[in-house]
């Protein structure tokens, strides 16, 4: 794990959480992009060598509309960046760590994303990425 | 905000999580400490410039306690370093933002903190923290 790539954070309205978060980090968000096949609409800003990325669901079937219904506005995952996504689910499986997918899939942000089951991880969400080529 | 300095992870058991987030994050707990003012002990792991820090309750009155009882295990609160805490809280308080205590706290791992309530932050709790020099 070369460092914490992002934190994600379940919002119900973007427009509302991009302002809140541009007062409380000093700075502006400098991406927006939605990605359909997860369901979301993302914002990203920067805070030293990590992001932050904003999420509000897509639709009542997006995986952040039914984390919110759950437990409300809040952290959704922290993700790790790696060198070599293959290797990463390969070395997490083999300890016993539970991956969402089989292989790796595509996200925001032009990377390839694994997830890991929260029930293996403490009840976090974890995210492993690593950059396109 | 210069950097997040840590993330906060609230665990039922610190040895099981100590053991579990070691070969997640494939590197070595470096510091464990109880902060019997904030009724925790805790531990921390390196991930780039960022910290993982594992939370223990040290009793049931424990915010952490408290925590795990409402939502389970899992994510905390996400704590962004500040060159200067005091004038960090004033320019948050100003914008709007609750702040958990008047004055900066002593927490752990040397460093002053205060915390901004969840309802004013999308649900997130944020720590600020400032060095001790």
């Amino acid at each position: 794990m070369l460092k914490i790539e992002h934190i994600g954070i379940a919002v119900r309205n973007l427009e509302t959480a991009n302002k809140l978060f541009s007062i409380l980090l000093n700075t502006e968000v400098y991406k927006e992009e939605t990605v359909e096949s997860e369901g979301v609409m993302t914002s990203f800003l920067k805070t030293g060598e990590t992001k932050i990325e904003l999420l509000q669901a897509t639709g009542e079937q997006s995986p952040v509309s039914k984390f919110i219904e759950k437990k409300g506005e809040g952290i959704h995952h922290i993700a790790f960046e790696v060198e070599n996504i293959k290797d990463a689910m390969k070395r997490l499986k083999e300890s016993g760590f539970i991956l969402l997918s089989e292989e790796p899939r595509v996200g925001a942000d032009n990377k390839l994303v694994c997830f890991l089951h929260p029930k293996s991880t403490n009840g976090v969400l974890v995210e492993i990425c690593q950059e396109r080529k």
